[in-house]
């Protein structure tokens, strides 16, 4: 088999940023790219590659995954994520967690040591014990900045949210030297929810979908119009019948607007390398890792493009 | 717009059935087919004929859903379902709810008084208790059989178990007369599995998908192998493609043993009324009803068929 030229894309959810969070925003993300990136020149495949990344942007309180996340209509932290491989369709999903830090690395957990995908709530919490997964605090992922964003949606109940402002939604895509891809997503929800609410990020084909046989695919955006619509299979789909990933994310990103008048952002990456990071909200910071060469952008239309060298130490 | 000739289609549940449940379990499965083609001679929609179907199944102790679910791993009652609206790709879903006997109801106002897809657990319960929706004792709703059932596999633990026998699912795919599908699905899971594992019955494009243009689709079977190939929206992706119900079935059913060396079963409807009900294991009860007839069997390749009258009172 052809060793392959490996790649990861990562995004830190698509949305509207304010000024003060773009130039950090994105250099966090690029972070990210570059952390998952070495994995692979370390020997990890696909599944270490998108892993690491999320791991990452988890621990970091600008994103709405782990320690930052959004909180719902009680005040508290619930987390969901998903991890795919592509090689197997194995995948491992944890939804409504409360007290775990890093859900990505949890959700790997029971794609590995269960026969199940998806664990939810208070099963995915006596998983975590019986494995002595460690737990934390929920006020340890609680920021100052997601406790004033739940204050503010209290006051304001009866006026529709701007959805965009919940932006922070992580999420990672990878091809590994063997030809594997992967996918990772996680994310805090959005604000304000009803306690239990599951969004797409959990949920096999809304918010990831992985198959060596086409590619895989990472999203965000309001997660109930990217559930009704499927939107990561819905790429893959478009991707199996012979389009380039560009294609394929923007066809269904035209799709999510006919139907569901709903913008969202998806990274996507193809079994041969080809990746494209695509986002119909203002911003989605995004970066891209391969062949000695880092790509990152925000603004709708921008790439730029840096040469990386020993990275990873 | 032309008036559409209704069809419903339910199934109870593929797998391999003992021979003194086979006759009860098919003549339940068509009583419940006849009575949600009823709801659309009472002016119903297609969202009202599953939702009938679903509700008498799930009161019915022969099915894994509602009374007569298997237990998990602590000897508790979790019930999943969705449904989901073709006509707006509206949808509400419920993962490992407890004290509810109608789960498919529940899911219902999941999809119509919450901006969300799905709720699961204590959150679903929260939502229930503030819509006065009616709660029972966990008890109500268990069986000597899923005891039993749930015992045989406890003192098993170490054999591999044999996913057939955990039949019962229920499910059903409805047009109305004014041409729109839905689909609901509701389901037990799988015997003795650890609490909070979520399967493919409440996960949209797992274990239903409803879409206008094309069609609608109930899935039944292992649910991490349905989770992986997201057979309900593959099924529905063929139709789009422009494969009839049977060949969309055949081809996804196909796909998931190729892939996944897994059995299931569907049933499957088109926007111009064309169905099919198509299963890999040894059975799977199913019926449907249009224009004056029922159709109905339980084995590979049975079709009996018998005139209707005046069946809806």
């Amino acid at each position: 088999m052809c060793t392959r030229n490996p790649v990861i894309v990562v995004h830190g959810g698509s949305g509207r940023y304010k000024e003060e969070f773009k130039e950090v925003c994105l250099l966090r993300v690029k972070e990210a790219a570059l952390q998952g990136y070495c994995r692979v020149q370390q020997g990890g495949s696909a599944l270490d590659m998108v892993e690491e990344a999320s791991t990452i942007l988890e621990n970091d309180p600008h994103f709405n995954a782990g320690c930052g996340a959004v909180l719902n209509e009680c005040g508290e932290v619930e987390l969901d994520a998903i991890i795919m491989d592509g090689k197997s369709l194995d995948t491992g999903a944890v939804a409504g967690v409360r007290n775990i830090a890093n859900p990505t690395k949890l959700a790997r957990l029971v794609m590995e040591k269960t026969k199940h995908v998806m664990l939810s709530d208070r099963g995915a919490s006596r998983f975590a014990k019986a494995l002595g997964f460690p737990e934390v605090p929920m006020e340890s992922l609680i920021t100052e900045r997601s406790r004033e964003r739940w204050r503010q949606n209290l006051q304001a109940a009866s006026t529709p949210l701007d959805s965009q402002i919940d932006h922070g939604t992580i999420g990672a895509v990878a091809l590994d030297t063997d030809g594997n891809v992967a996918c990772a997503t996680s994310t805090g929800g959005l604000s304000n929810t009803l306690v239990g609410r599951i969004g797409d990020t959990p949920c096999i084909g809304s918010g990831g979908y992985a198959d060596n046989l086409s590619g895989a695919v990472s999203t965000t955006g309001k997660g109930e119009a990217i559930m009704k619509m499927t939107l990561a299979r819905l790429i893959v789909f478009y991707m199996e019948r012979g389009m380039s990933p560009a294609e394929a994310a923007d066809t269904s990103l035209q799709c999510l607007w006919t139907r569901l008048q709903s913008h969202a952002g998806v990274i996507v990456i193809d079994n041969a390398g080809d990746w494209t990071a695509k986002f119909t909200t203002e911003n989605m910071p995004w970066a891209a890792v391969t062949a000695g060469k880092v790509y990152y952008g925000i603004a709708l239309g921008e790439i730029r493009t840096s040469a990386i060298e020993d990275i990873c130490q």
